[in-house]
């Protein structure tokens, strides 16, 4: 069997001032008609069924996210009470995923554990043919034990990506024309623009891109090994998964929990991790500026999502929708218009909208504007 | 008798997006926490009492006036049918000023006939004591049978007014303190910069304010002597002028008129044309540019009307208001949001907003905008 993990409790704060707090990124349009998480359940039906899809989120965004996938089951639908980065995330999704296993009519034994594919909610991914076949490759390597990343081949040297390091092949039964699967030498931090560079002229590098396939069973040993204060609250929370108290357990538990990374938690720890080139389009959208990978742009290189109207405008971001935008003379700007607020970036500082929330947050007046 | 004739029928289209049809410049708080019209009224109001104050405007602004200056005779707000230029607005007060001075009680002949005094309501004047210094003055040349411009001494090349050639001084005994009156040599149009330079060297050019000062039985005069057609006009409206049929008869003889400016009609053609200089400071708020001289710059440079949180940003106006504005990186742009659209405008190309509004009028799901 296999299940979907969907990571969808993101702030998505480096798209203000269309992301908020209670609107995220994954809950919105970009790229697509459909939301990025639709977008996104739209993959996942393409490897199981709804009923095998789950989605991870913060207490606050449950309700959109019902009437954005009414045909996922409610129950699938898991809120943390707060965000402890993507370990506890992942570890309390698996924790429900084998407890729907062991009181499933189908039933499962232990051994022929189930494979957990873990997805951010906000990834653009273009040629759903290859991304079923990485999957494919990766789920038969989870089958061995191996806990497998998904690595993006780098297309520039980007320097807001962690790195991932390839070690030897490993040869497998998959076939000749599945996507290669190696052991991981190492996994690197966000590099500065120089050592990006030097990962971007080698060809054993690759971009971490947050997706794993692992079965529920390894990945819980991982914990056990790895993150035991994590593991030991996620068996208080199995225990009561039935009780009545279950979700004051929980808030109990996690409010314990450090805030770690399954990367850094798990990953960067553990033995048997791999890692499989995913050779098909991939577009995280960290920034306004990913936007011009993802939209074509027009005759004066400006990339428009709503109304505009302009002269003189070139190699702009124009993002408006019931406000409209009008520009004179401009260039290399990012220009996103929601009404209550309006951001002017110039391009090259988009990763500065982070900086600028911060500023936001502490106004008085201004802080609802992150909201 | 001292009347003052305020001219509020303006679209004040480089203002757009603040600036929209049925709420232009003049009714919009510039400057000032009043509105441009309520600090002109307010001018008025040192040179005269209320009842003598008129008001020529346009169709579907006179509610949104009487709210403003509810202190002023509603029968004195005078509503054009169609706009045709300064010529006609200036001829139809002068003619309901003179019926309201044959009918008063306080009857005047038509030798003491009584001073009009033009004020555009939308321009900043400070120094309230030099305007009504320069009012005087021009008031006694007025009852000499001058038609007296007020000429503003230039404080920059600039090429967007019409500019005035002044002639000889005229020898008054007004006193010595007060401002020079000379003959009106010649009316210039807009200069291209190489001329608009030469004139701000010299000393003899002022530029053209678009206020005036005469009497009512001159200007009239005038307009027998220089624009028989609109004279014609004027007498028609004249004779129904109590009639319940009034509107309509304004209707229809407007609709023949040509739109012309006093300036064009009768100020470069008439012989008894007078300048005199206006030494109290003076913006007509012509663009968003012109805040730089109304509003004070902050330690980075920039003007902000509203609420902004900003990140490297310099030399920039930002008007926003119940709309926010943030910015990163920019630089010597002008950012107006009224929420329901936003521009954002090179400073050295905001002249363009009118080309800008062209477009938008044509465009049918935008033309909202100027409305």
């Amino acid at each position: 069997m296999l299940n979907v993990v969907i990571m969808a409790g993101g702030s998505g704060e480096r798209f203000w001032p269309k992301s908020r707090e209670k609107s995220p990124k994954q809950l919105l349009p970009i790229g697509s008609k459909n939301t990025m998480l639709q977008e996104t359940v739209k993959r996942a039906q393409a490897l199981t069924s709804s009923e095998n899809i789950f989605i991870v989120t913060r207490v606050g965004l449950e309700k959109e996210i019902y009437k954005q996938i009414p045909h996922i089951p409610k129950e699938n639908i898991i809120n943390e009470p707060f965000a402890r980065n993507t370990a506890a995330a992942i570890g309390l999704a698996n924790l429900i995923i084998q407890k729907r296993d062991n009181v499933s009519r189908d039933y499962i034994s232990k051994d022929k554990n189930s494979i957990t594919v873990v997805l951010p909610a906000d990834h653009i991914i273009k040629n759903l043919k290859q991304f079923k076949k990485t999957i494919a490759a990766a789920s038969k390597a989870a089958e061995e034990g191996r806990l497998v990343t998904i690595g993006i081949k780098p297309s520039y040297p980007e320097t807001g990506y962690g790195y991932i390091h390839r070690g030897d092949k490993i040869f497998t039964e998959y076939g000749s024309d599945t996507p290669c699967i190696y052991k991981v030498k190492e996994f690197r931090e966000k590099p500065d623009l120089k050592t990006a560079r030097e990962y971007f002229k080698k060809s054993e590098y690759y971009w971490n891109s947050g997706m794993f396939v692992w079965t529920t069973n390894y990945i819980e040993e991982a914990f056990k090994e790895y993150m035991p204060e994590l593991y030991k609250a996620l068996k208080v929370i199995g225990n009561s998964i039935s009780s009545p108290l279950r979700d004051e357990i929980i808030k109990v538990e996690y409010a314990k929990l450090e805030k770690i990374s399954i990367d850094y938690g798990v990953m960067e720890r553990a033995e048997n991790v791999s890692v499989i080139e995913g050779l098909f389009d991939w577009n995280d959208v960290g920034s306004w500026l990913a936007l011009e990978k993802v939209y074509k742009k027009d005759d004066d290189g400006n990339i428009v999502v709503g109304d505009h109207i302009g002269i003189d405008t070139k190699d702009c971001i124009l993002i408006g929708d019931e406000s409209s935008i009008t520009t004179i003379g401009i260039s290399d700007l990012i220009v996103v218009n929601t009404g209550d607020v309006v951001l002017v970036c110039k391009k090259a500082e988009a990763q500065k909208v982070k900086e600028l929330l911060k500023q936001i947050k502490k106004n008085k007046k201004l802080s609802k504007l992150v909201k």
